[in-house]
């Protein structure tokens, strides 16, 4: 991976992520795979059944995330670190909610690309 | 490693890692390798001597981090990903500042224990 490939793929990924949340949820399975794992406030899932089924419980009608900060890093086996800092838009709530969220990326075993292996999201009320 | 392991060995990084932060900077050397990389706030660093001269180049007196929330998963190549939010006092500054950082720890080639090959650190201000 060239310098600073990691840092695009890294954007790229982000956009697209937060895009698809906010527009299509169900569109996120593709980034996950079994061994891929989410955690979501103080709750833990494993598997892109349990992750997606965590992520289409939430309950709002609208959502939208501002991503204010993207930093990333290479990792180990050809990985990817993503740290966001942004806001969640959520219904008619008039007051932002600040998150983070921690994306590990690996390169998928076929097909080029890069899958979510750790996903750890908190939001940060305050 | 067992199923919660990596949160134990998360949590003592973490106490660590803070408390020498906190009251003698220099004990984080061991830390850090020469492949470790630190993204603090904008400004990348690559190795124990860059990350270690920008982490003594930070101008205050006194620092105390506060922890809220450690989350943790296992990583690749036996490696743990951890998770921190939290607040900082600087000097004798009456607001705190809110922080998340990532830490991405990996073996020890020998000597067992782990070191920091990701760190990334942001000022969560709002």
């Amino acid at each position: 991976m060239a310098s600073n490939d990691f840092a695009s793929v890294a954007m790229q990924f982000v956009q697209h992520y937060y895009n698809t949340f906010d527009t299509n949820r169900n569109g996120l399975a593709p980034l996950y795979g079994e061994a891929s794992m989410l955690t979501f406030e103080d709750a833990q899932f494993k598997g892109v059944q349990q992750i997606m089924q965590k992520l289409n419980s939430l309950q709002f009608q609208q959502i939208r995330h501002q991503v204010i900060k993207v930093d990333s890093q290479p990792s180990v086996n050809n990985g990817i670190l993503v740290f966001v800092t942004g806001t969640l838009m959520v219904d008619n709530e008039a007051n932002p909610l600040k998150f983070a969220q921690v994306f590990h990326l690996q390169p998928n075993a076929q097909g080029g690309g890069y899958y979510c292996f750790n996903d750890l999201f908190r939001l940060n009320i305050g």
